[in-house]
């Protein structure tokens, strides 16, 4: 006989509170931590707050597909939120949680949850210190991360300049070709090798903030923009873009790409552009350097285009030709992201 | 004819952002604001950051009672984090919301609602710096607050000592008064005049957070203990208690109250302790003070208990007879506050 599983409304707010948010806060970190009004944390002098918060979406694609668990939902809350303090070149000081539950969210997920919120914070030096829970009639999650950084070394998206040289962190794409894969290349009859399969599901359900390269592009005093992929690779590119008032240009053959988003390409004959600069939140950073820029600990950096004369906006040099990049990207409130990513690959 | 109210799905995420959220956040008070990662704010040096986030219920009653309009309801968003960092002592220094709407959100409602979150921050000199939004299937609002303090000057809940007195910063019992008019006996046929139903009405929909006196508390070295009463003045007092492992007597001849409160408890037939210790969202600060505390600048202070010998508790002191405070408050996920609040004040 299956037991019924307890849920929220057995546990109560203050039980919630005590036995799961409570526990999540480290206390070494914080000089007072959850069980006060507020947390107060110790701030090292003559330095600048960086603070951001972000919800993540309720309808999360790698739960609908079955591929995430409490766990990694909690610790992908964190990692978002760190990430955009690492695209400012800040040093993660803490975080904090804010979870409205409808009554029936079960007791054992949000101990999964909450786990791996500490552990995602925890791999970026990020404590939670504090946050809130109340009932919701529908799950909503949110975050607030917040650190340090020296005063006028913030990574703005806003400093482009023509010569500079655009870069990436790491692999671009990996989170948009997994959507086309398990959202509808796997549906089509694609069957991909473990490892390929393995590295896209872990695009959806790991990915990783880049705390070290922020604070070594902070550090450089080369760095003349930067953002963290949140809303296609596309998207974010156009965003430096307009907030620099300045034209890129992309050299196709430059991406770095992983063989599986080649692969998921062919399968779907389409242009590798369009799984690439779409939809995905591949937290890796995107920026430019100036020319001068040599610096040591970067070197995993992958430099796949240069900011040219002309008008604001992305060109895509294909060798062969040339194409302007459409605002591509995508918006909550526009229709759900698995819509959307049918919809991208619908056959014509 | 009436023309259709535009909502968040015909505007889309983007467009919020731009139009509502960056326009709340302040370009002065930030070195980067919306529009980039993270917001980052200047740090006065040798501080310590206090910073606390909160949501606010979506089933607001006020709301469920028509007194509360957008701009009310977003102030109250303001507020209510507002004054985590006001209980801790702190001087507050920015805002930020996290906002998951359905797509019939209507914008119109929406601009309100900013407005006022934006009003309640600059009422305590606290500019908004970020925030973020997404589509939700429920309305869901949430804030973080931050401020700075003086290493050691936070005001906790777990230093109360006997001999000390347990003192407020205004009156007691107005939100509960308020829930038990508008929901229950004015139901059943009690008519207050204009001003106490505007007093009360005003309990629920703009309360005060009270960062002046914060800090004064914080600047005196004299306060032991100190909460925001948040979920009823009982709660508030058993959450001081248990914290500071301290015994509470409460003088129920001394509890600065409202006259209508006392109209309210003649009424419904019930003793004031009712209305004053259970739900309510009061905002004072409560807490305790040594003996010699002697400060200008907080003679607003009521002073109506002390702490003394036994077990971590609250007893009330009528005069002729004293009672032990059961643990009352309210709990999320235990029900809604409307229910809880008929339960209460039924017939019997």
């Amino acid at each position: 006989m299956k037991t019924q599983k307890e849920t929220v409304a057995d546990y109560g707010e203050k039980r919630i509170i005590r036995e799961f948010i409570a526990p999540a806060c480290n206390p070494r970190s914080v000089s007072v931590g959850v069980g006060d009004d507020a947390a107060v944390v110790d701030f090292p002098p003559k330095k600048q707050l960086v603070i951001s918060t972000d919800k993540i979406p309720e309808d999360l694609l790698a739960i609908q597909l079955g591929l995430m668990d409490g766990f990694h939902h909690g610790r992908y809350l964190a990692t978002v939120n760190i990430s955009d303090i690492a695209a400012m070149g800040g040093q993660p000081l803490g975080l904090l949680c804010t979870l409205a539950l409808p009554d029936s969210f079960e007791i054992e997920y949000l101990k999964s949850f909450m786990d791996g919120f500490v552990a995602g914070g925890s791999e970026w030096n990020a404590p939670v210190v504090g946050g809130d829970t109340g009932w919701g009639s529908a799950v909503c999650v949110s975050a607030t991360a917040f650190g340090a950084i020296d005063p006028g070394r913030a990574l703005l998206r806003s400093g482009a300049k023509i010569g500079d040289k655009v870069f990436v962190s790491g692999t671009l794409g990996g989170f948009g070709t997994a959507l086309a894969y398990f959202v509808v290349a796997q549906e089509r009859g694609l069957r991909l090798g473990k490892e390929d399969e393995d590295w896209l599901k872990s695009r959806l359900i790991k990915p990783v903030a880049r705390v070290n390269i922020g604070c070594r592009l902070s550090d450089s005093g080369f760095c003349t923009s930067c953002i963290d992929v949140t809303d296609g690779v596309g998207q974010s590119l156009i965003e430096l873009a307009q907030a620099s008032k300045a034209r890129f240009e992309i050299d196709m053959s430059a991406l770095p790409l992983h063989p599986a988003t080649q692969k998921v390409a062919e399968f779907l004959n389409c242009d590798v552009g369009k799984i690439v600069f779409g939809i995905g939140l591949d937290l890796e950073l995107i920026g430019t350097l100036t020319r001068k820029a040599e610096i040591t600990g970067l070197e995993q950096l992958t430099y796949f285009g240069r900011v040219v004369e002309g008008e604001p906006g992305v060109i895509l040099n294909y060798g062969n030709r040339k194409s302007e990049l459409p605002v591509p990207g995508w918006q909550h409130f526009k229709g759900s992201a698995m819509e959307l990513v049918r919809r991208m690959y619908a056959p014509t």
